[in-house]
This record gives C-alpha cells, structure tokens and sequence, in this order.
C-alpha cells in the first residue's frame, strides 16, 4: 500500500500510475481501431479519482490490493466510457479532453459509440472474472451496485436529463442542477467510495453520503473552474457551459456562494469519515483537494 | 413450461410473450425520453429469438423458468442496445425497425446513444440482482460471459470489423465474413444457448457448437432475405447490404451455394444436440426456422 509519509499528491499520482498499469493489462491490444480507440480513451491521464476512491475506501476494511486495483480499474473504464459518449457531436461535441483529440476526433463517431460500448461492457468483465478471486457474494454486489450507478437511475439517466435541459425552455434551479449531478456524476463516485466496504463485508453509509458531499463540492469546482480556469491548465475547453446558457452552480449561486457552498460540502464530507478515524485522512485530503484543485 | 402440443410457432409466440412481459417490469417508466426511448427500444416486436433460445436451453436441465426468464430479458436488452447503436447515422443509418422508426429518428442521437448505453447497462443489472435468486457463483458465470460475448472481443468488436470493412479497399473473403458475423451475432447467440447450461450447472460445449451454426445459419437467410424479401416482410429497409457493395454470403458465393450452406448448417446444428435427446426438439426447429422464416 501507499507509504503514509509519501503525502496527498504522491499518493494520488502513485495510486493512479498503479491502475494505468492494471489497464494496460486489461484492455485489449492496439491491433485494431476498436483496441486502439479504447487505449487512447481511457490510458495516459486522468487524475484518476475514481480509483483512488475505490483503492482507499478498500485500504479502510484491509482489503488485498489486488482486488482492490481490479475494482479501480473497473470504475475507470465505466468512466472513461461515459467520456467517450459525452463528447460525441450529438452531445457536448467536445474536440479535446485531457490535451488530446476525443475519440471521435482521433477516429471517427461509429468508432467511438463502439469504443464507450465496449468500455462498459470491460468494467463488468473485470469485475465478474475469477480471477478477482473473491467470494463470489461479493464480486455479485459490485456488478450489482455499478449497474445501478451507472443505468438509466444512475449515469446514464444524468447524462440525459442533462441533454434535456439543454433544449428546455427555462434553466434547471438549484435544486434541479444538484439531483442531476447526483446521477450524472455522483452515482459513479459513490460507487467507487462504497466498492471497499462492499470488498470488506461492511456497512457502506458513511462512504455513500461522504461521496454524495464530495462528488457535488467536485462539480461545484468544475463549474468555478469552467469560467475562472484557464485552457491551458484544463487541457479542454473552458467556458463552455457558461456559454451555453446552461445553469450551473455559479450561474446558479453566483461565484461566492457557490464557493461557500463547496467548502461546507468538504466540511460534510469529513463529517462522514468519522467513523473511520485517521485510516481516512487521505479521503479527508481528497475532499478538500476537491475545490482547491487548479485544474 | 410450454405445452408440448402447442407447435413450434405456438412455443416461439408464447416465449416472446413472457419475456415481453418480464421486460415491461425490468424496463424503466415512460416518463422521461429515456425511459420512452428504452421501452420503445426493447418493447413491441422481434421474433426473441435468443431469449427463446434462452428459456429452451434452461428447459433442457430444469433450470426454474423464473430464473430462464430473467436470462432471457436481459439477452433480449443486450441485442436491443446493439440494435440501437447499429441503427444511429454514424453506423448503419437505418430509419426504420420491425416498422417503427428508429430511436434517434423517433428522438434524437443523443437518446439513442443514451438509450443503447442503459440498456446494456441493464442486461447486467438483470443478471445480478438477488432476486434471480441463484447460486452466486452462477450468476457471476452468467455476467462474466455476456461480458465476454459482448464486448471488444465479441459483439462490439464484430461490428467494429463490420463498420471498418465498409470504407476498405477490398471486400471481406468469405473466411473473414464468417469470423465477423461470429462476433457480431454469433458471440450472443452464443450466450443465449448456453446460459441454460451455466445454469445448470452442466457443459456448455455441445449448445455453444449448436449455436455457432445456428447463427451462422441465420446469418446467411439475412443476407438471402436481403436481396429476395419484400420491404413490407422485413419491416425494414431490404437490398441495403446489397447497395452498399458490402460482402455478404450471398455476394460471397452465390444465392444458391449460400442456401446449400445455410441446410448444411441446420444439419450440424441439429447434429450438436443430439446429447439431449427429444427434450431439444424446439430448438432442433429452431435451426428449421432460421433457414426458412420468411422475413
């Protein structure tokens, strides 16, 4: 496991090179564009927080690292096809993501539904094979659970009431933009939060409602992030949903508050790890790398 | 169980109508696009072939029909998902299916992709929930392998290798043509016929060997309907493989060797099944059906 005096960052950055190498090994050879496509969506970048979610929310219960980095990569690849998808033309049509040319940019549309397809279907595969060498109760759940996360109650019905409102007549309120977010972004978070206590036979609560917290201060930062940043730093386009008309949570509260909003989120979150005592200071460390990040 | 004395044809309706209704259940409400979408995607038509196959594979080692029928939907989710994407402009560009516009034309593309995205998500959904209320270890096998029969080494990587083929310089040989069409329809064919046997806990093979020519078989009275059926049969666009200069059995090698073929494959397929005795009679005219079904 990660040494405790490497510090926030190191263990971040150590944690997410861990499950780049795990991927590599999964995902399918770059023969052809399919494997390729898939390569390029989900390898070389990405903080990775998803994994780092499931690998220390894992650590907590004492679970083997090894299944533990199956779980991250899982997570990741359900992720990255929900990426893959996002940026297709007939969604936010998005040319660049993580300073690279999207999927369907590098290669083309059918290329890239099929890619974010397959990616999906790789998650379960990594989850549901022997290999993972748990108690088959277990390996059940976590499909189970990133089903629900990730379908049309979870990510994917998210991503399309985020499609609707965009076509709406009035902007979606406050209320509206933060249950939205819950499915499109926050199921998958909490899923990756609960994966250790569903690892180790645990009551997941405390991780659920502290990813709820954490997942909404994520977006709330994305969103200061999307009219502050700069395009160099996002290594993506900036200023996109502001220019949409599209409400977010700045547009919403206006910058301030949205700021205030964030740190009482960062404050609920570690309100949640208590239960878990110092085991968890690198999940506090993630919560309030959440709206301190630059990028 | 169906009634022996009800026929072929008889058994075929009285499976669809039972997934049909076991997918009603599964699907989401009506009352959001994508719900809509998804239930328009699934409901309502299709011959549920591999969810027939599913129900007649678990009947032949007395696997619950409670636990057939869930197989059965959650195949029947997965095939609908390809359809969905196959359907979208970017892929095969087709309007209409089983005489009903397709999702992104009745929609748009952003809820087709959505659309296909939550019902794979579903398949899995399906296969993992307690309430199928198997062995773990089995339901895991269950996910593990329409994992596997899905996705970049399966059906999704099929239809890669049938969209690539499209913009290559040469049409495919008739060796590549039958190792596509073995991911592309073969692979969850595949899975269908052998989830009866994971589920009861016997051998797949000889159902694996019985399928591989079955989906092959149907495969080529596909490509023989394309260019002899009648639009109002098919309910959907005919000639269009034809059309388009892609390799197709019958391009391959002619509408006569392509039936001899497609009678030679109902041979083996039956061939496969003769370890189940009379108790595998539907499926035997299930290899019948897919050379002479007239749409």
């Amino acid at each position: 496991m990660i040494a405790a005096d490497e510090g926030f960052h190191g263990a971040l950055g150590a944690a997410a090179a861990r499950v780049e190498e795990a991927l590599a090994d999964f995902l399918p050879a770059d023969d052809t564009a399919l494997g390729a496509a898939m390569r390029h969506a989900v390898l070389g970048g990405g903080k990775r927080i998803r994994a780092f979610l499931a690998m220390e929310s894992a650590a907590l219960f004492r679970v083997p690292a090894s299944q533990a980095l199956r779980t991250a990569a899982a997570v990741e690849c359900m992720h990255a096809y929900s990426l893959v998808h996002d940026d297709l033309p007939c969604m936010d049509d998005d040319q660049m993501r993580r300073g690279q040319p999207t999927v369907h940019v590098k290669w083309d549309e059918a290329t890239a539904v099929l890619a974010g397809d397959a990616l999906q279907t790789l998650a379960f595969d990594i989850l549901s094979r022997p290999q993972t060498g748990l108690d088959p109760r277990v390996q059940l759940r976590l499909v189970q659970r990133l089903a629900e996360a990730s379908g049309a109650h979870g990510m994917a019905g998210g991503q399309a009431l985020d499609i609707q409102a965009e076509t709406a007549a009035l902007p979606l309120t406050l209320e509206e933009t933060t249950a939205l977010q819950g499915l499109k972004t926050g199921a998958l978070i909490g899923w990756a939060a609960e994966s250790g206590a569903i690892l180790g036979r645990s009551q997941p609560e405390p991780l659920l409602n502290y990813a709820a917290a954490l997942g909404l201060a994520f977006q709330i930062r994305d969103d200061i992030l999307d009219v502050e940043g700069e395009a160099e730093v996002m290594g993506k386009r900036v200023g996109k949903d502001a220019g949409r008309g599209k409400a977010t949570f700045v547009s919403l509260m206006g910058l301030e508050a949205a700021r205030d909003r964030a740190r009482a989120l960062v404050a609920e979150a570690c309100e949640n790890l208590k239960p878990y005592g110092s085991a968890a200071e690198r999940l506090r460390q993630l919560a309030h790398f959440a709206v301190e990040r630059p990028g």
